[in-house]
């Protein structure tokens, strides 16, 4: 049996809960869970913002801990090994996406959380395939969160071709953006954060901006008119996305990995005249999640991150719910 | 003196319209004007759509020449070289997009028929490093239109890495549709053509498609969803964005280089979830005509014209207006 906390309804305190996982996968691993983050998106899972949670349901998607069972036909790791585990715990390994690297677009993935159990527990189970070995000199306590929240602002580096001499803004300072922003100075790159928090400039300045800018102040915007290569926007709520456009130089990008919900109302000239793009990204693949993870330890990238005991996990969500959180919750 | 044919007030019609162009600038050349094209932006300079028409105004910005005088500087051309001049008359030369190669997105950059006289006369001027040299076996009648709409739907498939074994989707069969189909098809593509108009669709088959999708049915949009590498926008009216983001592949771009006014509502999560792209782009750089003037040469693509005489000037924009081109007009 695995023992673990769980959602019985939309929005429900979480309670322990006991499941057997069945017969191992003959593709799949089971991992004894050390530390889980607690990502956004849990919250909307246990809440069901998205409409399609099961329940009871066990969240928790950034997991790190070690190898405890291997399917017989697994060959990539052995009982013991260091690994991680982020959204996704399965991918279909023969779409057009798989096949070609991006297993994190693979229409038939499976998440960590959805239709499974995940992370807020003593063990879990994923195909070995989405599983990814920690290096050597990874601090497991921290690692956690740059499984989804980091993976996430670290994919678009790669896929969009990030230069170290390009100027890069992050929108939003929080368990996404604190981590963009160490990555992003470490890449080589020029950095601005923008944060709504006056509280946060100066804590921004020592994750690695170089300069910071109020997100919600349109004359500081402004001043920034045709500066940027790529905005990073970490942000779910809607800001003035016309005038962060003007921010970019030509051929800049604004990237959205934080889920808004509005529709972005773009005008199509500035796009134009500008040779501007706008795009979005979700978490990345096994390889990617590999590369970031040698780029990290590195770099001495590290989630800044608060700890809760996994029965703790409620209050632990009370103060994420409230915004309390710097910069990332860890339970252990 | 030159001589033209000028608006004298918005929406007026042309008439004859003499001028003096002064001394010719060190840099500049004088081109003898053979044909030029007539684009959808003529009419809107002359009808004041984007409020800084000056007046008299002579449109014309899809140019196909002579070289008749140059500047005592100009070391790149000679007298009776055959050459073209698009929407650009002029760079400035040294900020950070024109010393990169994007002289098209130069913001100093001067347009043909903006505070300028174009080419709807026997003469034009324009600062030498504008004008581009045509290959010696271009057909000087029908190459005008290259010089705008051809380089605008050519441009995008350099600057964004347009591959041989894309899937790619026209938005719209007219002037710069029709030349896409041609580029897109001999560039190596599958290429579909969306257009509402029933009588198009046998024509865009001959001039590359493979396969033509009504651009307003929705059954048939819905028909093609994740299929497209690249949708490419040629359309200045609002269509229903978000079902055509539905129809990209993962790693998607729609582009838009008609520009339609509506601001685009689009919804974030189909960007996030399939990391798909939205962009625009204008006219391409001096080096990018001349690459397009090879391909064309090469690949035997030739725009599709109806030809009138300088002093049809009036009947042949009432005819642009009414919608009744197929597919591009040439003065001569």
């Amino acid at each position: 049996m695995i023992k673990a906390y769980a959602a019985f309804e939309p929005g429900g305190k979480l309670k322990p809960f006991e499941y057997d996982p069945g017969v191992l996968g003959i593709d799949d691993v089971e991992i004894d869970v050390e530390h889980c983050g607690i990502c956004h998106s849990d919250l909307s899972m246990i809440n069901n913002d998205w409409g399609f949670s099961e329940y009871p349901l066990v969240p928790g998607h950034e997991v790190v801990g070690t190898i405890a069972i291997v399917g017989e036909q697994v060959t990539n790791f052995k009982i013991g090994q260091r690994v991680g585990l982020g959204w996704h715990a399965g991918y279909c390994m023969t779409c057009h996406s798989c096949l070609d690297g991006d297993h994190n677009l693979c229409a038939q993935s499976q998440g960590t959380i959805i239709g499974r159990h995940g992370g807020f527990a003593d063990k879990v189970r994923a195909q070995a395939a989405s599983v990814v070995a920690l290096p050597d000199a990874m601090d497991m306590q921290a690692a956690g969160p740059l499984f989804c929240g980091g993976i996430t602002v670290y994919n678009p580096l790669v896929q969009f071709d990030v230069k170290p001499s390009d100027k890069v803004g992050v929108i939003g300072v929080g368990g996404l953006g604190h981590i963009a922003l160490q990555f992003l100075n470490a890449w080589g790159c020029e950095v601005t954060a923008f944060t709504s928090n006056d509280s946060k400039k100066a804590e921004a300045l020592t994750m690695g901006a170089h300069h910071t800018i109020n997100s919600r102040n349109i004359t500081e915007i402004e001043a920034a008119a045709g500066q940027f290569d790529l905005l990073l926007s970490t942000v779910n709520v809607k800001l003035d996305w016309n005038a962060y456009v003007a921010t970019l130089r030509p051929k800049g990008r604004l990237h959205f990995v934080g889920a808004t919900l509005d529709p972005l109302d773009l005008g199509v000239m500035p796009l134009i005249m500008g040779q501007r793009s706008i795009s979005g990204s979700p978490v990345g693949s096994p390889a990617n999640i590999a590369n970031m993870l040698a780029f990290a330890v590195r770099h001495n990238i590290n989630p800044v991150v608060e700890n809760y005991r996994l029965d703790q996990v409620n209050e632990a969500l009370e103060n994420l719910e409230a915004g309390n959180i710097r910069y990332r919750i860890v339970l252990s």
